[in-house]
């Protein structure tokens, strides 16, 4: 099985899973003991904190371990909106982000009685600088863009975004997700940022977000003094401290992977456009990464179908909502919802050959010929 | 070093381990994608769950896996208040729960306009259900209160509660932290069960929270279709998969290992109650898992002293809201703020041996003699 849905999961990268399999038999103290052994634990927590930051060029940022970006989409969105919520009640974000930032938004309108702008994106699938600096109010407390989505890859401009945000006292709150590890990001554009390590060969439940020091948060997990008593729970320290060596293998591989990974985009690019019975729903101008495209074929048919030649692929958001939607993100840049239903996500990573990119061409063309009359 | 701290946390099962670290390196597929590796890693955490269920002895129950027991704490609590705020803002607590339980509750004051009791437990550190029957009002939701004190081992008679509540459609939740593998326990008592991982020789980062199917909750958490769009993120398979063994086993040698402590702790409270200058703060009717007692010295103090003479005991609760405050569970039976801070929990499970318990007091011993003049 060939797997082409590296942004659903990744497999864990083999050196950081030894470090990991080594802590997790060495270190077992609560970080929050105060003896030897939580002290041991907390002490190497805290230099992957340090680690992360210098990875990430980030001073005067603090570092929160999650479960995973979910929740720190949570916290931070949720952290912000109450902790802030005196000076305002307006945020902005997108109306493409990944479901743990929508479903957030909407807690707050239906619970706090927010109010949330959800720009739309054009039929490139990003918004522009303008449109925030247009949905500004005077009790916008918060805007949240994801840097890359994570269906189609189109890349937001975040750095404009940032910039015209910093002067106003406005928070700005960014997934980084299908960025990080990726692309070159400038991660001291966000106020706020998310990541999660099993997007780029890391662990499941490991997320982080990381914050401005200024910030102050009300805590999603409420409970005791840990993370600086912005998240509640025992520090899972071997997970904690193992993010590091993801980050950091995943930063140092991120160039040349790039390079390798828009060759291949590049080929399925020219191959599926020069099949009229396929549609490429991406921009070119997306992360390579991604590629999105449409046939006659129903997602779930053609999924089977391919998987049936030797490939999985996504035949939809393993983050949506609800199964039987059509993706938010497909209907936003303009897709019917025949349409949307239609469309396969492949996503790819340095592991994946040239010629096993060759060979999902011809699978993808065969079954197109053989089932789209 | 002898450790013990087992109520702050374990360390995991050989057992265990090895499963959980075939599982990472074999199966990494989201469960949330339909395609093989996704599907295959979805039955094993469903058959986990399953597992789980029977081994509770659970029926027209659902798991919902979390990242830890303050977590689950939290959805519990939270999810239960916001789901069903429209029929009432009053929730019934005790003034001794973890801390995940009593800052949730604060925030449901602070930011929705609950009105919480929390009921003071007695000497014995426990609530009466005459007490819980007394605070209820036409406006009650949810009783929470936990099964056993993390700090002093106190239990709570949460059968009696939950037949009190059972009738009048008010949920029941029970922190099961420090009760489950530990003492026998019926979980059918409960609506919501809080269960951790790392307390019973599993994975850090690891919990779940069990509730009747009946029960609906806004989640923590928001995002995905996750857990039944009740917790998103990314499911951590592995780890959950693996809760299954890890409960399995503590439940197997529950009752065996209960024999073998409460000798220990009897031996214990034999030896420093014939000490004039050794306080036991905890009755002998609490779990035999946790001893608390108190010297002159102050608690810091005294857990570097018996460190230097080899043993890790807990200074104060690691779960506590705030370092320098005095345990609100010790003042909460009774202590003054100086005898709380002069207090030290030893905390046991089945790997400790009598011999090491003999050094133990006798450390304990010599340690009042030379500085508690």
């Amino acid at each position: 099985m060939i797997y082409l849905d590296y942004a659903a999961t990744t497999p864990v990268d083999k050196e950081v899973q030894e470090t990991y399999f080594s802590l997790v038999s060495s270190l077992f103290g609560n970080p929050d003991s105060i003896h030897s052994v939580g002290v041991d634990a907390a002490r190497l927590v805290d230099t992957a904190r340090d680690a992360i930051l210098n990875l990430l060029k980030l001073k005067k940022y603090d570092v929160i371990f999650t479960s995973g970006a979910s929740e720190s989409n949570n916290l931070a969105i949720k952290g912000v909106a109450l902790k802030y919520m005196s000076k305002g009640k307006h945020i902005i974000t997108t109306n493409v982000e990944h479901a743990s930032v929508m479903n957030t938004c909407k807690q707050l309108e239906e619970y706090f009685g927010f109010d949330v702008t959800y720009l739309p994106v054009n039929k490139d699938g990003v918004i522009t600088c303008e449109q925030v600096a247009n949905a500004l109010r005077d009790d916008t407390i918060l805007v949240s863009v994801m840097a890359v989505n994570n269906e189609i890859g189109t890349i937001n401009p975040i750095n404009e975004i940032s910039k015209l945000l910093r002067d106003k006292h406005i928070y700005f709150h960014v997934d980084f997700v299908q960025a990080c590890g990726k692309l070159p990001v400038d991660y001291t554009v966000a106020d706020l940022g998310t990541l999660s390590a099993h997007k780029i060969h890391g662990l499941k439940g490991s997320g982080l977000l990381y914050k401005g020091t200024n910030i102050d948060l009300v805590p999603v997990i409420a409970g005791g003094s840990q993370e600086n008593g912005l998240r509640g729970g025992t520090n899972n320290a071997p997970t904690n401290i193992v993010f590091a060596k993801t980050l950091r293998k995943a930063l140092e591989s991120q160039s040349k992977s790039y390079e390798q990974i828009k060759k291949l985009n590049d080929k399925m690019r020219i191959a599926f456009s020069s099949n009229p019975k396929i549609v490429i729903n991406n921009p070119a101008e997306a992360s390579p990464y991604i590629l999105n495209f449409r046939t006659k074929l129903g997602s779930e048919v053609m999924m089977n179908a391919l998987q049936a030649a030797g490939f999985l692929v996504s035949a939809r958001s393993t983050c949506a909502s609800n199964y039987n939607d059509a993706s938010h993100v497909l209907l936003a840049i303009g897709l019917t919802e025949k349409e949307a239903n239609s469309s396969i996500r492949v996503s790819l990573q340095n592991d994946v050959t040239e010629k096993e990119i060759d060979s999902f061409i011809n699978a993808v063309n065969e079954i197109v010929a053989k089932y789209c009359k």
